[in-house]
């Protein structure tokens, strides 16, 4: 049986995760729905695409993902339903998709029109979305749900920048659950950058006091071996690449509730730039 | 197979909610359990019946909700299951029934007494109330749990006033997740009372400045089309009739973390009152 | 069909756990999946191990326990799969499963060896445990996801002290969602070391007036039938067996929001004693 995700700003203390939820299940006792995350920042799409594109790939193929992320449907952003992937979305064009499938061009899109009235709905998802994941679910064509489009709303986000053959700039593109900060600087970009050269990457403390970073471990394992040999080991400033290959600024074992976290630290919020000089 | 859901004031961090999902699944490894929220204030039993009576008409017919909120068994408040509008409903008879299904008489209304000894449990949606709900599942009569009864206990809410032909007065019911103010004022009841004609809706601001409003819109479509002509349009305060038919007092987009939300900048909290003027 | 729970301290925003959901599925879309809890505090493994040793066994036997706490593998804490009172437990072998199942022996126990180069894993939940989960859930051999060991980490945790034969003293182990203060006393070791003496359980409030409690009720019922006579009830402080055996401390239906709750009250948190006083 089909499975069908979440992802929302919703929260969970209101009703409407749960309407969207019964309101599949009127139509489909059997599918499987999964919740992806309903604490997205409020309206805030980059976060979003961040999550999904971080997990969306781990369900199988033909997954149908619901987005209830700035849905409202205006004129200059209408419901769509597009394949990439090989995984369904369903959301508003308002540009998510372009952040969640960077290296995938759409293999269809339909502008979702097969029930006008439900478009100035106060609650797209259950008047919109639900319908049309219900009729995907079921193995019905993507074409009945409305027009075909070629091409969805593309959003530009930040790239890290490169200058002077030595300063390499990333942006904090999410802050995790342990207050992790997570850039926008990948592995693969670094590494061809870098192309072997030793670093500094530049961390200002809240204190106004710097760190510097030369090394960006490449798993926890490496940091434990590093750490044994150090007395003071439990809050140190580290960089890795995280699972999802972006570099990232961590406490090793930090408890945000405790000892701070990373974010907290080095005063550092979504937005902010880290920078990287290399020597020559 | 049948479809369990849940709400509790537990949160979701402690034992109690997983306890009672292991508990179902061991009599009924196939049956489908949704959390409907976990979140309730804890024994605020309006606060539950707004969630619930919004979003279990979406799931399917033959429902079984279980509600695990204020529900130890004393002399006073017994558990109960009843059959309303199609869906079950296993909770205790705390008036809680009476504050979701308003405007449904109970088909069916049994106190809860086969297994006398669990009367006395801890935890009695763990030791009451899912063995019940999976008899239901199970297609076993609700006659089996317990003994007939005529009545629920009724819970009177507070309802709007209206006084002197001219001065409407609702209370705040709920504050969702994105701090929107939720009135117990129904477009319906509203629709009634204004007949047609122009009306002020007096918003204290926490600096005591006042806001009138003398829109409420029907759909944020609307909003959008108003707002485009404006040039501070963001945090302007709105109300509108919300997607279960309240009247809402909102601000467009606010980012509760950020902006600040409606709650915050008027200084709303549940109980408190808003009012309407009409004019002649 | 088979049944995995996951505990984790990922937290439910970001998108650990619906990566390792979506990996699941990919394996076996069937399967049912349920969370435990995702709000352990950081690596607190104690905490993780007090809410799964409340809940695992209202799962059917047979079910798969995922626990992602500080279970990055290192030499000295590898992964583990073990089978224990009937229930699969897959983690690293940190000392967790000691504190679970004190009562059980482990009937079998396997380092996961299977995929050598996922140890260095910064997700092992999803490179390591995943894999192992589904292989058990199909009704594999354990025998086939690594080599048998006989022993697991063993941690003592601290235990209740009693001197002088008069005074117990016990520890904070957990303090839950309604800020009851939940101690290792549990309701078997207080009646053999009580043998129906009297006893006072001293409780110092945070402006240092001591309150003594000299009854421990036995379940809430018991509590509503003796406040019924008396005037000030709702705030009083209460000593119980809570529904997992051990002695808690509650305000009879504070909610910790607005009157505040019993470990604000007395300024308890994890790990602090409180202390019983029998006479002769």
């Amino acid at each position: 049986m089909a499975i069908i995700t979440l992802t929302t700003d919703f929260g969970v203390k209101d009703y409407f995760v749960s309407s969207i939820k019964g309101a599949i299940l009127k139509e489909l006792p059997e599918v499987t729905i999964i919740d992806i995350s309903h604490h997205i920042s409020p309206y805030d799409i980059s976060e979003a695409a961040y999550i999904i594109r971080n997990s969306y790939d781990d369900f199988p193929t033909g997954t149908i993902h619901i987005i209830g992320v700035n849905s409202l449907s205006t004129p200059d952003q209408r419901p769509i339903c597009a394949k990439i992937n090989g995984h369904y979305f369903i959301c508003s064009d308002n540009g998510i998709l372009s952040l969640i499938c960077q290296n995938h061009q759409p293999e269809e899109i339909f502008e979702i029109t097969i029930n006008p009235e439900s478009l100035d709905s106060l609650f797209p998802e259950k008047a919109i979305f639900v319908p049309v994941a219900c009729h995907i679910a079921r193995g019905g064509l993507p074409t009945l749900v409305g027009q075909k489009r070629k091409k969805i709303k593309i959003l530009n986000e930040l790239k890290p920048n490169y200058r002077d053959e030595r300063i390499l700039t990333g942006y904090v593109i999410y802050i995790d659950r342990f207050g992790n900060v997570i850039t926008n600087i990948t592995r693969k970009y670094f590494e061809e950058i870098a192309n072997g050269r030793e670093y500094n990457i530049v961390l200002r403390q809240k204190d106004y006091s710097m760190t510097d970073v030369d090394v960006i471990f490449d798993h926890y394992h490496g940091i434990v071996q590093d750490f044994s040999k150090e007395t003071h080991a439990m809050a140190k400033t580290l960089c890795l690449f995280n699972s999802a290959g972006f570099l990232e600024v961590t406490l090793y074992k930090s408890n945000p509730e405790i000892t701070g976290a990373a974010n907290k630290l080095m005063g550092l919020k979504k937005g902010d730039t880290i920078t990287i000089e290399f020597k020559n």
